[in-house]
């Protein structure tokens, strides 16, 4: 049983990390941080969630004195201090803000001067079906953007084959976190459906990290629904590849993922939501030799506090399962 | 461990059955039925509940080799010789249906005659608040409409001070059920609210078995959303109460309930989406005397599913939150 | 072809007023004016409002300049000096705010301190099929509450037979404004459906002035859509009465009005979405002899900026209906 | 003032039909027709619409006796006898199916053997920027697709400079039509969104009649909405273009355009709700030099009901933009 403490835990993401730790069989949630609402119980905050822990502000060493490891959801630059802090007194952290996944120079063109850029070279990159091997070893882990997991899990088996992709992406509004601005305003996103960030959206870096393509198109849409991201991903392969190829290559990648599902048919935001699952299908077009893969997850689950727990499973030495799916057979049922 | 089957997974309700069988620590799920959608895998009619047994048609036998109790999740009609089948091979049925939860009279005064009227002396009625101790002893459970769960609960506590009640109640298109009609396509529903079964919707009958008042107005609306019911409850007392008074009402019915949540403010839906909770919050209108009762519930879960696997719970002599809830300090997860 | 200027066009209410006089046919939309956004073009603001002209700073000696009437649609508070003023320079004024909607005490109680307590005398209240005659002569209407236009015009034709009525009020977001609040973020909203400002809601004061009743339950609810409102009403009778005097009164107090739809079935807020309609359905409940109005608008249209202009055609001596409807046989269409 | 039937009034397409004409200044309703609902007034079918005559069993002398020209939206297969049996009464007619829309070869193709074939030479493809000079002569307009409105306006200015383009393209439920199916289960759509008819989808046919490309990539995506489609279009350019080309070229094409919308930033498909605007925003991405489209409208306006009308103006001289805005300074509102 690890101590977890969860380092903002007011916002959308944070909340989520602290009520995934408070069911998990083998985790114990030991404090709740906010920079909003401290002093109120998060279930009075996040009324969905039933943790009755009080929101504190953050103090490194209150969350050292009572946490083995800490899950921290603060905004890029807001996380960078904290995360320094917490490793510092040996805490072994999952961050899930931007600021340790890329290179110094993509972080500091995509977003800003780097405050800690001494952490950079022993942070990994938390895409868990990639890297994880490096991520069981990691005392930093750092989360992936909600875009770049599902379009780079759903590109990586193919990417080889093409000097570009294109990625056509949807995300409802949690993504956007709690703030109260036009653009989550109620009125702005019902009934609408519009891109957003073309060109200039951040999560562009990680794409361009990540595939090993030369040309990335990415078009953020917004959703006018809560939680759910769809990439629709288009390559077109430098040489033809056929159904078979195409089969192989997404069962060698993932057959055995637990958290990935091949899908026979396109899937819906909706199939995953609540779920830490990245639903994927691929296919080629007859008309063009094009590869279309559609690669849907819930942003708030496996496009972040899902995969945070599932990385920080790894860095304990469990089943990266457990807390996450429960069903019969997995060892959150079988295990006690 | 005991062997549960659930007949009619492939509805809505039925699904959600299924997939918290298969979560729980201490149930097995064994077999899942459907009228339709046999042969296909649960978890390929509704993919977010990631639950991989193959639906069959239902054969009272096989289920009996295989289930210790059964959770049916048919359509009134339906359900009564089914439930028979099950109960006279030994079976420990919670009925989802409104079969067995009115004394005959009133049974085939809303619905039809009655099949298996032989029955009805032993099923209880599955309002587990009200009566968890018959319903430890049962054989059969008739779990409660998702209507009268919310709107009894919210006025048990003051019922015995008004001679009539207004319920003017609101649930999520999942009540519904999955089958596609002019009233459940989107374009009927989305940027629209309507009332609907005024006076003829057959809840009613439950309000009027289990609230001792003599006259009873119950207008139910249809909300453009999927899981969530809210009841918004009028009840004038023939004598003056105060404030305090309906506290301690509130209080002693409810302070220990795990699955009660007396709120301080009037609760949204989503306050209890996806949970067994039934979250409550009563006042008095100064300029009125009137007693409001606000109860929320998910009608899916406390409405439908949750409530049946907390009534099977006890049928089976566990902890009724088992399977239910799961947080630090609470039997799923501390009990293992 | 009357010129019209519509002071706080940024906001939901004053852009649709704007919209609804560009495309009048018999007035001219002149000048436009807004808080925020001045110096942008109101179709910029609004994209869904084809209205090209350029949003400036509010200044009364422009305006008069410019317009022989003005629709004021700023907050509470705001508007009685703006309209103190428009007024002074001697045009006609249609207030969408509470401001001159009661008498000053009520006002006061309900509000804050009057700036403008002069004008409350003269200032008439503009529910149209109510009003009509003194809203014809009137320099200053006072446009009715949203939640009140629907109640009030439901509740009329059967106010006399009791001594107290219930509200159960639900309302689309639009209602709540644009700016951005927790309350307005759609997370909060969708999925969502709740009580709000249960016994605080200022509306209640224009109930309790129009309805002769001595007590009023009124209790609003936020739905998780864009524009439409519905009020159920409820109302238990001092005497028996039955259906053919129910449909009597009704039929006497709207046959002949333009803008109320007699219902045959509960309407649904669709149902008027994007109209200046108020659908009413009236019965009685057998079980309880108790009369049940559902009256639906749309919050926006008849809540508001519709009956603005229906307010102000009549006081400027035209047909009410013109900019509101343009079907054959009515003036819109056939009139030029 | 002619004299106009709208063909399949029941449906969403042909109820707005019907409600636009209603409303239009210079043409007169005389007939409403409907397979279903025959009997009921359309103002019941569809209460929205304030159009109270009463839909008709289809009858082609009699439609011919009452109209000088008829909207058509039946499904494929349906309109082209209806279709044939009032142009050889003498109507002009307007067929919102796919009946006369592609060559006789696609059209089998895609859909199946055409009844009509002799009516194909004679039917003029109904983009109205695109075939203005053609439409105002025709007899026989076949209106666009939804999805071909969209993506073909989009394109056209760009679509020489390329051998591929790719349409991710996302569309509201109302394009679904009223049949109450799966697929339109308000559960299946709220809170999802998911591709359908990759690579199968009938309106691919119309891209491939109208762009000058090789290959094109088509995806439809449902979204969790009543009204509105959006077209991303991308396209790589055979060689580099400019911002300052791009421009040209778009405002060339549509500068004059009263329908076309030359957005400065990517428009959401709100902005054009219940208008027949088609809002268009091009741009250069740096890093690939990549062309992106994105083009927003109302599939039931300029992608159904509001084309149809713009079209139906032009075959009866009429300046096309009546009926359809009516602002100040353009004909609906000025020219009477």
């Amino acid at each position: 049983m690890a101590r977890v403490a969860v380092i903002g835990a007011a916002g959308f993401a944070g909340a989520l990390c602290a009520d995934i730790v408070w069911r998990h069989p083998k985790l114990e949630l030991t404090a709740v941080t906010a920079r909003s609402d401290a002093g109120a119980r998060l279930c009075d905050v996040h009324p969905r969630y039933d943790v009755p822990l009080t929101l504190a502000e953050f103090d490194a060493d209150a969350v050292a004195a009572s946490a083995d490891a800490a899950l921290v959801a603060y905004p890029h630059g807001a996380a960078a201090p904290v995360v320094a802090q917490l490793l510092e007194r040996g805490l072994r952290v999952v961050d899930l803000s931007a600021d340790f996944r890329l290179p110094r120079d993509a972080y500091e063109s995509y977003y800003q001067p780097h405050e800690h850029a001494e952490l950079l070279n022993e942070a990994v990159y938390g895409l868990t079906e990639r890297y994880r091997d490096q991520i069981a070893g990691a005392r930093l882990v750092a989360n992936p953007g909600c875009y770049p997991t599902a379009s780079i899990l759903g590109l990586l088996p193919v990417a080889d084959l093409a000097d570009d992709v294109i990625v056509d992406a949807k995300s409802g509004v949690s993504g956007a976190g709690r703030a109260a601005t036009d653009k989550t305003h109620f009125i702005n996103v019902v009934e609408n459906f519009s891109p957003y960030g073309v060109e200039s959206h951040r999560h562009r870096a990680e794409l361009e990290m990540e595939l090993p393509v030369e040309r990335i198109t990415f078009t953020p849409h917004l959703l006018p629904l809560d939680q759910g991201l769809l990439a629709s991903c288009y390559l077109q392969p430098n040489r033809e590849i056929d159904a078979i190829e195409l089969r192989e290559r997404f069962d060698s990648a993932y057959a055995d993922e637990p958290f990935i599902r091949l899908a026979g048919a396109p899937p819906g935001v909706r199939d995953v939501r609540d779920t830490n699952f990245c639903a994927i299908h691929a296919t080629i077009e007859q008309a063009t030799g094009r590869v279309l893969v559609f690669s849907a997850i819930d942003n708030l689950w496996k496009g972040a506090a899902g995969q945070a727990v599932q990385n920080l499973n790894l860095m304990l030495g469990m089943d990266e399962r457990l807390g996450l799916v429960g069903g019969q057979g997995v060892a959150g049922k079988v295990a006690p």
